[in-house]
């Protein structure tokens, strides 16, 4: 299973009045991080929307714990892996780490889709080259 | 059980190249959501922090679904209610509905937290004075 | 000239660990408080797009000035006028009160453009029609 | 004069529909860029708050030029540096590059605060000691 290292350094603005991380701060992250594993893989976001004819990957699902909260100043790490593959959609993990220590965790899932007709969204299949550009990768 | 409502405006810069609401936005007006639960209960937020010497309510856990996108222009409507209250830390559900429609759903959970003398944060328990506004409401 | 009024709520998640809005916010709300000001003529950002093959009126140019901060629980009005048309770009005036002190100004210059066919963008003349819109309003 | 340089990979979530940098993003970076040159200076930002009770520098004026769009994929690059020291307040220019052409310019003034005893922030002198690693740099 391949996995995306990223680091990200807390700034001043992600932090709110607590002198946290502003939580959503936390979904840009991973979003970003999503993108490096595919770029990563060898495909960049631009690329494959372009290659494939795809208008995004959108999250359908996800759910995320948070143990630690971050500061300003703090170097964090992002290891994002894709966990599952299915016909139209796949799954995400994401760990963010202070050190060794995990402080946020999110499970992510999210859908290919194309254009429709009528302007808006639908699920399609993945392109079989893109899966196997990480199936390449495990084996 | 308390359920405030709010109307949000999606705006051009909430959304991403798909024209879709950028996924991390929600989680934005869920967070400003919670801060109108309290205010509709009579404890904006501020005044709850002050007068409780509360640090904030950081998000320790959640999981959301992500049924229909919006685009910029839409007018979605969010209904937050607090649904369990806990020693040191409480349940929020939070609906994004476009008209009658189910768009998106998140299930937060949320820890009191007070200043530990070494600057970090700590759960606290929640004060019996905030838990009363809302059984007020309930009955 | 129209003016269009909008109040926005400073909330939580759009303040810094100093407590007050992190600036770049206020541009945020100059954004939202521009599609506004299009609104309020008529002519909702999205609706004016599409009939008009406009790909976008990106800024190009902007100064502003920060008298006084706001802090989360804040009720802030702002304030929004086209001051000036000109061929392809049009300039703006914000202004964000607290009451009736003046806390953030902006002056703003936007293009209007269209997609070139290499895919970028350019700028093109406004339509007689959205200029006519706000005469109209001055009249 | 010393002139902090960081590269920032353009993210699907920082750009709008029209798939161009949703332009408060740039403002985000240029405070991002702000700490960065500080830290580049031997003095991070969190540090630098805490040894000098310094409660933060926000920005008071502004003025930017939007010369080029980037798009989610692209890296770019921002120059920063200290232009002026005044007694409480100082200057900074941010460039930002794709490749050798300037995309995007601003001109920022920050002011040094501290917290009053009111808990509002007022200015303060900026500390010898800050003003003198720039000289030393500059030496």
């Amino acid at each position: 299973m391949l996995t995306g290292r990223r680091t990200v350094i807390v700034e001043w603005g992600h932090c709110d009045p607590g002198a946290i991380v502003y939580f959503p701060r936390y979904f840009e992250w991973f979003d970003s991080a999503t993108a490096a594993v595919f770029e990563d893989a060898g495909l960049p976001k631009a690329v494959m929307l372009a290659r494939f004819g795809c208008a995004g990957i959108p999250v359908v699902a996800l759910r995320s714990r948070f143990m630690k909260p971050s500061t300003f100043g703090d170097r964090v790490t992002i290891e994002s892996s894709i966990t599952a593959w299915r016909r139209s959609s796949f799954d995400l993990q994401h760990r963010l780490l202070q050190g060794d220590d995990l402080a946020v965790e999110a499970f992510v899932t999210r859908v290919w889709t194309v254009r429709a007709p009528d302007g808006g969204l639908r699920g399609a299949p993945i392109p079989a080259e893109v899966v196997a550009l990480f199936s390449a990768e495990a084996g």
